[in-house]
């Protein structure tokens, strides 16, 4: 099996469908919950299934760091290593590498680093970036793209655009090649792999606009939005993604990359958006922040501390179905790791199921009947 | 329904049999999964489920600090406020005031201390034992005991068993007058809660004897064997708890506290023991230590690194059906939270699962069959 999508209803520019990969398919909108190191924190495989997650991101840099990416090729890719059998998509290190590696030097070349466990220099260059997830294995992997630092004026953004589309094209070359069994030395562990190029251009229309088109000539299986939810105000990422969709392929999937909170995901959609992946439900469970239909609550809070209700009344997940707030308080204050292990299932339980709502309304043409809801239980 | 115990087969001393309590029944022999603060460390209660667990300890001294007996009392009671609706029992308080508390002082009345977590100042008294433990409404409640500060000549042992006999007496008066509501501001949340009483005596045999005789005389619904796995080598154990158990009623299930290893377990059994409690399971399993039919292993060890194995061969654990070795020595090297799950759960099940073998080889006659080739299989 290789990689596909198909569309299956529109409503608007939002759209439902499929994506077909080595693995078995995915349906979209999708949300990945992140799992760091080949793990969702706190949460078992099975817990993961148990709250619908279809497709599972995992990060380059950790798992090139630890255990290493030639030992999981010995092992025969990440999917068997991890004991994950569906999806899995891969960045490509980079956003580690500018955001928690320490002595960096970005040159034309790649990024040169010092890992920040035990400060081993690495180079981390488009070519590398695409081996190390050639030995991963994943069913998506991304090109290695420049993440700038910001603020940054219009000139700079351009440079690390028109950088990224170099870059893209050294990638899809090696991605290439090694499809090809050019590339002595590393391992393909997934023949079924695909590639995402990334568009980039910062919050500037035009830039934006350059981006998409050029990287949709390199050609890729599909393409990524990157870049966004790097403290810009919501509506600015909205309009870049509205500005930035209608120049991708309508017949690919597209990825917004790092976003966001359920709002964000519910207004990406309605501009065209079928992948997401974010931290926020699976970090903010961990420091007991739990996602509702009304809004957020912070289960730390001392009102819940004889509150018997559950979470969120209208959540039908394991925790909510078993556990009060007043217990779920309890294990927070008391630091038991079933605190993080109840939270974090809620919370992507939460997300998922917001998901498996959108795409439910886009079967039935009720896509922006659900938004408005969705939007007025929140209380916007 | 209350309580009550009834043997189903004998072999030798050891039994099978059903402990009917409150919340239900439990097969015996039986192993108790320590939930300290109303949660096993890194297992949710479907985990729970899934391994078999029958009955849970909890900690007294924990949930009267955190959140506290007027707090579980108000809500219903621990079963309630902890989601688990099968039997619990808990233990008096006394162990961790002895290990865990600063400042103690302990009198005739009872035990002076301060609060590990923030200095305040409690009393711990047999009457006030069972009083939180009423307010929690643990299936199984356990007297208060002296705990001794070891080594210990045998005058001071005998002492500090007299003494436990005095507090027997009065926790058992306690607890007859609040069944009878005679004690106002108590709040008994479980009206089927069964106590049981303790016996002591260091290993010395004329003291356990006279200990569970005495104590057998307050009368009790059963009855423990406390003051055991504290150092002394595992054959002085096995000869103590070889010369208690004939003093204890044959129609009232024996807990042995706080052991042990499994084999601890099977040779208990083989003398006459019931009911088991222990936190090497879980707190092994936390520190990547596993036990398996060939015995302990550390995952952290280098030699696992690329053993695509299971655990434990034999092993039908979510863990051992799932994952292998390199996996799960990479979990714990990186530090995952599933490192403890997976490892807990393995341990879990193995403790529970060689119980069930006790239990079926009991029903078959085949208990010293299973017995000999357990520890065969361990290299004793």
């Amino acid at each position: 099996m290789s990689f596909g999508f198909r569309v299956t209803h529109t409503e608007g520019r939002a759209r439902a469908g499929v994506l077909s990969t080595a693995h078995g398919d995915v349906e979209t909108p999708a949300f990945m919950p992140v799992g760091t190191q080949g793990a969702v924190k706190g949460v078992t495989h099975r817990d993961l299934d148990s709250v619908g997650a279809q497709i599972l991101l995992s990060n380059t840099y950790h798992l090139y760091l630890r255990p290493g990416d030639d030992l999981i090729a010995r092992r025969g890719g990440l999917h068997r290593f991890i004991g994950w059998n569906k999806p899995i998509l891969t960045d490509s290190g980079g956003y580690q590498v500018f955001s928690l590696a320490e002595r960096r030097t970005i040159t034309e070349d790649g990024a040169r680093f010092r890992s920040h466990l035990d400060g081993t220099e690495h180079m981390l260059t488009p070519e590398k970036a695409t081996d190390i997830q050639s030995q991963l294995g994943s069913d998506i992997a991304m090109v290695l793209d420049e993440c700038l630092a910001l603020p940054a004026d219009e000139p700079a953004v351009r440079a690390s655009m028109e950088r990224t589309l170099r870059w893209a094209c050294r990638a899809r070359d090696r991605f290439l090649a090694l499809r090809d069994g050019l590339v002595p030395g590393v391992v393909s562990t997934n023949p079924g792999q695909a590639q995402f190029g990334i568009v980039q251009g910062g919050v500037h229309p035009d830039l934006r606009e350059e981006s998409a088109k050029q990287t949709v000539d390199v050609g890729f299986e599909a393409y990524a939005i990157g870049g966004l939810s790097v403290g810009e105000p919501p509506e600015v990422m909205y309009d870049v993604v509205s500005h930035t969709t209608p120049f991708l392929p309508g017949d690919r999937p597209r990825y917004l990359m790092g976003v966001g909170t359920p709002e964000d995901l519910v207004e990406a959609v309605a501009r065209g958006v079928d992948m997401f992946d974010c931290v926020l439900p699976t970090r903010n469970g961990r420091n007991g922040q739990l996602f509702t239909r009304r809004g957020r609550i912070n289960i730390k809070n001392t009102q819940f501390a004889e509150d018997e209700g559950p979470v969120d009344p209208d959540c039908e997940c394991y925790t909510c179905r078993t556990f009060s707030r007043a217990y779920l308080r309890h294990l927070y204050a008391v630091n038991e790791i079933n605190a993080s292990t109840l939270n974090t299932l809620h919370n992507l339980h939460f997300y998922l199921d917001t998901l498996r709502r959108i795409r439910e309304s886009l079967r039935f043409g009720r896509f922006e009947t659900f938004k408005v809801a969705f939007r007025e239980q929140l209380g916007h």
